[in-house]
């Protein structure tokens, strides 16, 4: 069904195709073992055109742990890039060595000319402040692990809803599942563009709330999604001053929460949560990221058409 | 025979060492699966004091799709060379770890004098503007493949003819097979150097022909092989823009070519082939380097002594 | 025993532990091919925030050479270190896709650090003019092979004692054994630091010596440990001109050694070890590159706690 797609902007995916990978996931997390060989001989090559540490290194063990091998590089410099070669023409080259690519690219659009005319699979890795799809899988996947379903809960999701990509990759995945309620929680400078709030949050008939806070709606919450404020974001230092702390998650509003509460980050974080929080089981941050391996792994099988033999 | 050598300069392989390669490459792109594991528990270290991703990608694919491994570095800056440590001496550890090294050096001769003293093989990856050899290993395979043997044809190089280290060794290479007739395509000022006229075109009596213009010879040449030509190059404005256009492949000089032409370019190209000339089925520049995976294949095995189990 | 552990410093071990790594190195070095799969299916990660072929490829060989998988970065810049993460946060994630980490860091205690909350064991590859626990393991691991065993032998430790931590470090560990006597040879300026003297040599009643010129004692080593003497390190011209020769080792020096001396170096060298001793087999700091990647392997099975099947 997926075989020899790209995976582009997260919504190439319909609904029953992402629970496909969700599943597909969920067996490879029960049973790693039975998954360890199923991509021998399979090459993927990360095409990395700025550094992410984190991405790269996720799709990397995600193909090892399949038992498939890994070639790239992991900075515009070492790429051909820097003879002026187009990246249309480097797709076409690493096509010939691999079987499937994953790329991230400071500009906009570049993984989709990529794919454009590639033989192989293309997986963006994130371009520019556009899409990056599979930290949106990720977090889909943590939430239905954590939550057993994609349905029924009241999402937080704090910070910077402005220029944050992540964010509204999330709130357009999570718009298209039932009975889901998004509380906002942002400086007022930093809220969500108004094409989120009524192409997806009105247009589908969505619960929403927006607010200032984070202490005024822990307690409503199932899951809260932190992401960072930058202080440059702020247009006067007044409310910089009046604000930082509502966006900064400690013992003190986790005592607030839900038992069952979930915290989820995309990371790296700075210090907008703090570390005395880390061994809070309701902590999902750490978690979150072996998720984006697993949800990777499943991907990467489900584009190359393979199997658990 | 090979096991053990090393391969610094294209000309190291006699006509019939290169088709003893050539046939193993014929031989594993028949049946790759049956190559899948022959380098088992092997490791190739990619030495590259300069980036190269296309070749450095072309040797790890190479090795990974024998079932080997791969380990090395891509830029000097991240190598012991920054502090101080010979070419010889860094060749030393590696052969500590390796069994097989493919090394990159913008120093002409690098290769060579880390060969001197080293236990591994040792294949020159490209050093400065001299050699290249697994490029004109790629460019054989590639026009043996297409027209099924190294002898009687018409190409046509054209482009740099003067500064192409490329061109060079693909033309001393192809002096060895018989009836080859060669045109040579190239501005005034960018003609191939004298050693080359005499030393191997004239010595050893082969037809060839120095021309200005592509348009001139299209349809004469069973084979066209296109390198860029730099405007910095020419020695006058005049030249260029008179000159400018018959250096960049198009649909129209395409369709004064053979059938059954096709065209090769070593890569990266910028401009002087257009891109519209890319699903004309004589386009093998794309193929060529596929080719240039699987010529490395099988210069590991023959050079490491493996042989299909 | 040793499973799940970290090593941060070369002391962490006990002698006893030591022991049990060296003996496994001895069957590895034995018996290669019957660890060639030890760790299928295992990733170690090479996270090094500043470059160090030498030590990053060992321990990629190392892990290769075990059947398991390797991925990392070889420089900070290409990390999320740029991001602002902390080490403890970015060995969270590595923990999530990796089963063992070896880490390089500029500054001292961070592979510490990263350790304290790692759910995988953490080696540390350097920090900073701290430790380097595997190169003094691989000190050892040479001297016990190369004579059999860790005690009754004479070494001379040449070069600057003073700022080496790898002099250091080898002092310590060999310190544990039995009736070594050490001889150390340095400019007055660069002499041991005192509290090596004292609380290392002095405190367990071992027998050393301090001088300043190789010549004079080189008839009297069963080992000699070489390092480079920077030119800067020295206070005055005068004293450099005097001794420089003294600190570079040659056929002449070499000629009033022992027959059975062996030649030990960290690398890289640069002029302290004159190339024409490279072929006297009394040379053994390539071996001692290769030990090194030995050790590891013992080290990496060690802490994962995997055995031959």
């Amino acid at each position: 069904m997926l075989k020899g797609r790209h995976l582009i902007d997260p919504m190439d995916l319909t609904v029953e195709e992402l629970e496909s990978v969700f599943k597909l996931a969920d067996e490879i997390i029960e049973n790693p073992a039975e998954y360890a060989d199923v991509c021998k001989g399979k090459l993927l090559s990360t095409c990395f055109y700025e550094p992410s540490t984190r991405t790269r290194l996720s799709f990397e063990a995600a193909m090892l742990r399949l038992g498939g091998q890994v070639l790239g590089f992991s900075s515009a410099e070492s790429s051909s890039a820097a003879k002026g070669e187009s990246v249309r023409d480097t797709m076409m080259t690493i096509a010939s060595y691999a079987d499937i690519c994953a790329m991230r690219h400071p500009k906009e659009g570049a993984p989709k000319v990529a794919a454009l005319n590639s033989p192989i699979p293309v997986i963006n890795g994130g371009d520019g402040g556009h899409q990056h799809p599979t930290q949106t899988l990720t977090d889909l996947l943590t939430i239905r692990a954590l939550r057993g379903k994609l349905t029924d809960f009241t999402i937080g999701i704090c910070g910077d809803l402005k220029f944050g990509r992540t964010v509204h990759s999330l709130i357009k995945a999570l718009s298209r599942y039932d009975n889901i309620k998004f509380i906002l929680i942002s400086p007022e400078e930093l809220k969500i563009p108004d094409y989120i709030r009524e192409e997806i949050l009105m247009k589908n008939g969505l619960e929403f709330q927006e607010i200032e806070r984070l202490e005024d709606v822990m307690n409503e919450l199932d899951i809260l999604y932190m992401t960072r404020v930058q202080k440059e974001r702020f247009f006067n230092e007044a409310d910089y001053v009046r604000l930082k702390d509502s966006y900064i998650l400690d013992k003190d509003k986790m005592s607030m929460a839900k038992q069952d509460m979930a915290v989820l980050h995309p990371l790296p974080r700075v210090n907008e949560i703090s570390v005395e929080i880390d061994n809070d089981p309701r902590a999902a941050y750490f978690k979150q990221a072996k998720y984006g391996m697993y949800v990777r792994m499943a991907l990467i099988m489900k584009l190359l058409g393979v199997e658990k033999c």
